[in-house]
């Protein structure tokens, strides 16, 4: 591959930490076929939930095309969904992007902006009921790590954009590039999409 | 508990992302037990080898005492070994500490500061020889997750990170705090120290 793809990591106060870091650790793993880029409303300080601020490199307005696209979950959802410029962002970045991709009730944001409707996705377990309830024409999947429809990639809780990711990776780089990201980051990839050992916890079937 | 305990998040250029991470998700999981801050040696912007920038709010001249220390791993510890003053201020949050923690390759700073002599610890399995090559007089563990020893938890590469965090909860706040922690994040705790999957994979034995 001759150019990096460029990965936008949308972040918003309250964003979910390991929902950004866990995916980032493992497409960093491949610096040469991809460059990650911090995205906020403004470029500046950014809050996770747990009050880690991270440096939002680009803004909004940024002119740079990206390739992915990366929504967090977190508790910051819960304003994020009523913000329309944020949402435009998404439903145009999305339209542009090779693969759009979120984690955890990320997807919730997806599905306020229209970009899963009639389409198959997942979200956390403990918050299915909040996230379906935003998205009334999307085909929730309860009982799922992630789910890929396409070029949209929805992941499960929090850990589980770990595993999502590394099938994003093995989709664009190949099945050993993704291996290769799990044996550095010592992590055990679980690699059954349809393996869910959360939903049951929660009461979820289906 | 009617205090929380503050946990230093120690940050240099080129630490490792997710060995940040992992352990702030599930520590962060039990906003009334614990704070975190992140350390530096001067308060600040630092980049990760990701190129992330996390702020540092603290510096090495905090008066704060901590309860838990973080070392993280990753590139920069190849720097940071030669640092006299960062050695110097994890020997003395080591001696002050409740709990000392790293993850990955910073058991190598860990070793290098002189706090690991004596005793048991592991690392990072790719980097297994560079990190203990640091600390001739430590005992280190090749077929690990992660090492207790007494009050010294040291973990394996990256990921390992959450595991060994998982424990460290488990010793001061109960098993089901763990166990619930866990849960939030989606994650499959691997609960077994001596398991180590990784090591094989590198010829690593014993």
């Amino acid at each position: 591959m001759s150019q990096k793809r460029d990965i936008a990591v949308l972040v918003f106060e309250g964003f979910e930490t390991l929902d950004v870091m866990g995916p980032i650790e493992l497409f960093g793993m491949h610096p040469d076929a991809f460059a990650i880029h911090f995205v906020a409303s403004t470029p500046g300080n950014v809050a996770s939930v747990h009050r880690l601020q991270v440096v939002a490199t680009e803004g909004f307005e940024s002119e740079r095309h990206f390739d992915l696209v990366l929504v967090p979950g977190g508790i910051g959802t819960r304003q994020a969904i009523k913000d329309e410029v944020l949402l435009d962002w998404i439903r145009n970045r999305a339209a542009d992007a090779e693969i759009l991709t979120s984690v955890c009730t990320g997807s919730a944001l997806l599905a306020m902006a229209g970009v899963l409707d009639g389409r198959r996705a997942t979200t956390n377990k403990m918050a299915f009921s909040w996230v379906t309830e935003q998205g009334p024409k999307v085909n929730w999947i309860a009982r799922a790590r992630w789910v890929e429809d396409g070029d949209v990639f929805t992941s499960s809780g929090v850990s589980a954009g770990m595993d999502m990711t590394l099938a994003v990776i093995a989709r664009l780089l190949g099945q050993k590039a993704a291996e290769d990201a799990a044996l550095w980051a010592e992590y055990t990839w679980h690699r059954d999409a349809d393996h869910d050992p959360f939903a049951e916890t929660w009461g979820l079937t289906g």
